[in-house]
């Protein structure tokens, strides 16, 4: 049973995903990550790291603390 | 090499327990979290996890898009 908070996030980054209009797999390659690892976030399947954290907010284009401030509502 | 994001990250965590007045095995306690993981973070050498980024903000009492807003800094 994934944590609330890690489903607030996958919820974030496909949003944010979506409004680039970007596939799981040409964002996984613009955020340097794993194709199927953008899934799995999404999906709230894995826990994400800091570090990776910090490559998706890059690839989409928003701040950490920004990504991480709407997950925590 | 850790990266900066994570030196930032444990510098702060470094900075709020210490205004606690929390050593690191009081603090792993009310966190949750092992003993040594604490020290491990504030040194960087160890990339946290999204779920135990939760833990130490709620422990610090602090958000936890603040405590990452000024590692991002």
């Amino acid at each position: 049973m994934p944590s609330p908070l890690l489903i607030l996030f996958g919820r974030r980054v496909r949003e944010e995903r979506s409004k680039l209009s970007l596939s799981q797999e040409s964002f996984a390659e613009l955020a340097g990550v794993h194709r199927t690892y953008v899934g799995m976030i999404e999906r709230a399947e894995k826990n994400i790291t800091l570090t990776n954290i910090e490559k998706i907010a890059g690839a989409l284009g928003v701040e950490i603390s920004q990504l991480l401030k709407e997950s925590e509502s």
